[in-house]
């Protein structure tokens, strides 16, 4: 079985204005990594349904799996179903299932379901509901995208929803050394070791820590084996490692 | 003049593995906000020499600015440098004035300017040097194209040497409130006053805080006066808001 890809789109002008740090990515892309699932491309873009349509559009062609998160909420600006439903030429309208999950909710705190909340009821036709236990609003998938809420808390739970349904690949190990050494001493041995591994692929993170220069380096792959064996050699070439 | 554009590239399968949580979007939108040229796009991608160089030519044609992060370093894995060379059809070798900046640097510190750390001399024809402070290793411009270092501290360090070389736009201002109410009784007042004032851009962002929900509701715009007609509007729909 091929290994199966992913992107994710976030969707908002205030991660690009720099008015909120995205967090949503980096909890992704953790997740897909424990999965399998390897994430391959991200994208910040802005919330305007013809960039939305069209990312969409080309990377769900690209990929095994997209997730999208932002833009799935009650007011003007949230725009993300219906551009999805644009994607995929798929009909959007209120649909019965999620409007009676939205009823049951707002019932219970005595809330009415207003017709601002009634657009977060809006799913493209022929999508599955993805849960939402923290504020009841679903996401939804749609062929392989999976539209998630922007707020972190929702995104997690949805994220914790939907990653269970989904089939992994490999998944790919890692193990990382700190050597507190510049980077430029230990660019020489790290690649030749590199070439000597040429199914696992070797990473260095350099790091400035309180003036002293070091870098972590990491080594990835699906082989267990020939994982074990390169840390050993790292080991050998770096015995002051953490 | 029409408004300046830019999109960012951060390079680096560390983020895109969850290794890492990229900060230096975060920064560079800020920043670009307060100079007027808007951040549009932001690209995560992996450190693959055919994936840096055709996003490169891609978002280099479409943008006014295009700035990179990561993958410059002295190590196999720092491709960035060759792969934008690639995008501009431009020579890349070790530069005479960059070579001088290392020699410069290494000397004061007794260290040896090796095989590896003369990598980061590599420049491609044509391009100008971005300085470092932090580390000495030279970012560079190359076209529109500015790549910078993926390490935080260096990376600001970039931003603050090329920025103020770069013809900003007219800022874009903005205002935010903090409704404590859930964004589904927001909406209906905030998508009228979207539509009175249609120069002018409104974003809600939800938040849930200790059980309770609520919204910063954000105005942005070029026109000072209508911000400020709008902000006055906003306080007389939501009272409440902080």
């Amino acid at each position: 079985m091929a290994t199966p890809t992913a992107a994710m789109i976030v969707i908002g002008d205030e991660i690009l204005s720099g008015r909120t740090q995205d967090k949503n990515m980096h909890h992704l892309a953790g997740e897909l990594t424990a999965k399998g699932i390897p994430l391959t491309e991200a994208r910040v873009i802005s919330d305007e349904a013809a960039t939305i349509t069209a990312t969409v559009r080309e990377l769900s062609r690209r990929y095994t799996h997209v997730f999208t998160s932002g833009g799935i909420g009650p007011t003007h600006d949230d725009i993300t179903a219906d551009a999805v439903a644009a994607a995929f030429d798929a009909p959007i309208d209120v649909r019965e299932d999620a409007r009676a999950l939205l009823a049951a909710h707002y019932a219970k705190s005595g809330t009415e379901l207003n017709a601002a909340r009634l657009r977060m009821a809006r799913i493209p036709e022929g999508a599955t509901l993805i849960d939402n236990p923290v504020s009841a609003a679903p996401g939804f998938t749609l062929g392989n995208v999976h539209v998630m809420a922007g707020v972190p808390s929702v995104f997690r739970a949805m994220v914790a929803s939907i990653l269970p349904t989904l089939t992994g690949g490999a998944p790919v190990l890692s193990e990382s050394l700190r050597v507190i050494r510049p980077e430029g001493e230990i660019a020489g041995p790290l690649g030749a070791l590199a070439a000597e591994f040429p199914d696992l692929s070797f990473g260095s993170y350099p790091f400035i820590k309180d003036g002293v220069f070091g870098a972590n380096v990491v080594v990835r792959g699906t082989d267990a084996s020939a994982l074990a064996k390169a840390v050993a050699a790292l080991r050998v070439t770096f015995p002051d490692a953490a």
